[in-house]
């Protein structure tokens, strides 16, 4: 008995860590998966779709980034919970011809990231389609007696800061979009766009050591992510230009003329943490965690909205220009298709 | 600050149950939601994909039934687990022109399910694309003290049961594919293509009283169902065609042409349960369960395969002929797009 659809997902099954074990009582192959926490710990639940032309293009992302990103994406709000990674459910969408090699390396790409990660895959389902559709569920653990980082908490004099570099994703992205991601100098930019890396450890010390009052991870750019923890918290903020970490621009590419600054406000996909830090305990918070930087860039205000205040000291209102689904590609055509022909044009 | 993409979230968040309680510490509105099962109770997870062209027709089935059976059909695999339902993520991809009338339909129809079966929405993403693509995560939990009901514990002797009728969907999707489902007289043959009933009561009773060694649900029809819940026991089947509660296939659709037991044997969606009943235990399974019937179809034996006997009392081999994503529709485009043209082609 040949069935093929259980043979594509006994091939995923082989690849990708997915035995009992830990959380997991009960792994693939039955109609679902069997989960039970350590004693007095809570789970955290997401999920994160990644879609050919909409996330990335089929024909300028490896296959193998398209498994590794699409789990770390996912497995990113996982860390801006606080939380440790435990298992992980596939839906896959994809076309008869990606079902040999194409497969086999964004497999590759998927159980890397899952064992950098800590997860295991508990599930899943595949359909046939014209295009690669995926989402990704991820589950993790968090002890009762931490603090979990919620976007809701800020309150008014709290400082604000992010993890890591600003616009380093959306530079990538460009640089794909432009057709300038074969060249072999530029090729380390693309690191940022192809393999973000979940703030997993960074985010379990904030829950553990109660120094955030808020915190979520920057997914849609700071703009847009900031105005988000804000309006949870039902406070305003204020920024400032000069703080930022910016993606820092090699000289040989001054001829595209991207502005730092506007690649580090608005430009998604960086997930490090934006996390705000009660007056009280700035001064306990390193400046650095492993290797990433922890940069203060302004404050939370009363009141409602975003200021910026420039490099010419000027204050204005910061406008959330991160990527949203349903605004952008007025040409009714999905998000990074659009985005390939507007920039080719302009 | 508009931020469409949010007031979607949102839209979808006030109609659906999605309020924090029972089992959902943290709702809506975070990186994740945080759930908590109650004492001695473990968690199931499971996700199912329900895609235009492939699982549904967009301009054949009403929004409501695309909102209604998306979450019904992930919520039979926690019947088919014997577990109660609890929470769900929704990952939404939709055209620009499906955000307005079409979404509030769809979540409409989601909401209704997610009351009937007591589901509440957890968190989900939305994407626009070209084609609507749904994925769908169930989770449900289940007390430490019941029998989970897994596929691999079916021995030889044991009677195989189905709950309910089968081919009544599969009946549906065919008068839809030839463009019939529009005569009144036959819409209640639609309900059961629509409208599927997990068997959430029927699974749990199974569960607490210990009837069934193994179980599933039947999502993709018999013959493929039963080849595996018999390769992951390690045994074999034989079934008897006269035995099987097949469809009523109304006269007036003598026309038509359609084989009941072809519908039966191989039609999908049904989502009863498929279950074996160790022999001590058979007397004891009240013939039916609420309104449906139990249905003993044959038992299970030593070896491999599946075997059926004819209503002419000739033994042969059992094809799984049930919905495969990549077997069939070898013009490479999607399930049901092929499956409408080879229709009213032949």
């Amino acid at each position: 008995m040949t069935i093929a659809e259980d043979n594509l997902i006994e091939r995923i099954r082989r690849k990708v860590p997915s035995a009992p074990g830990d959380s997991l009582l009960l792994a693939i192959g039955d109609d679902a998966a069997v989960l039970r926490a350590k004693t007095n710990r809570d789970w955290v639940i997401t999920c994160d779709q990644f879609i050919e032309d909409v996330h990335f293009l089929a024909n300028r992302y490896p296959a193998e980034v398209v498994g590794y990103k699409s789990l770390a994406r996912a497995t990113s709000d996982i860390a801006a919970m606080g939380a440790s990674p435990e298992i992980f459910l596939l839906s896959l969408a994809i076309p008869q011809e990606r079902t040999g090699k194409w497969l086999n390396e964004m497999i590759g790409g998927m159980a890397r990231a899952a064992r950098k990660f800590g997860l295991r895959l508990a599930g899943g389902d595949t359909s046939r389609t014209e295009k690669i559709a995926m989402s990704i569920t991820v589950m993790g653990t968090v002890g009762h007696g931490d603090e979990l980082l919620r976007r809701d908490g800020a309150g008014p004099g709290d400082a604000i800061f992010v993890s890591g570099v600003l616009g380093g994703a959306e530079l990538g992205l460009r640089l794909i979009l432009r057709g300038e991601d074969n060249h072999k100098k530029f090729r380390r930019l693309l690191v940022p766009q192809f393999y973000p890396r979940p703030a997993l450890e960074l985010g379990q010390r904030l829950a553990r050591k109660r120094f955030a009052s808020a915190a979520m991870d920057i997914s849609d750019g700071v703009s847009i992510d900031l105005q988000r923890l804000c309006k949870a918290s039902g406070v305003g903020a204020r920024i400032y230009a000069e703080r930022l970490p910016l993606v820092a621009v090699p000289p040989e590419l001054r001829r595209l003329q991207f502005d730092a600054l506007e690649l580090g406000l608005h430009g998604g996909e960086d997930y490090g943490l934006l996390f705000t830090v009660p007056r009280r305990m700035i001064s306990r918070l390193p400046q650095r965690f492993r290797a990433v930087g922890l940069t203060r860039i302004g404050e939370i205000v009363g009141g409602r909205g975003v200021k910026i205040v420039g490099t010419d000291g000027r204050e204005s209102g910061l406008k959330a220009k991160g990527w949203d689904h349903f605004r952008l590609h007025p040409e009714g055509i999905p998000r990074l298709a659009y985005e390939a022909r507007w920039v080719r044009r302009n």
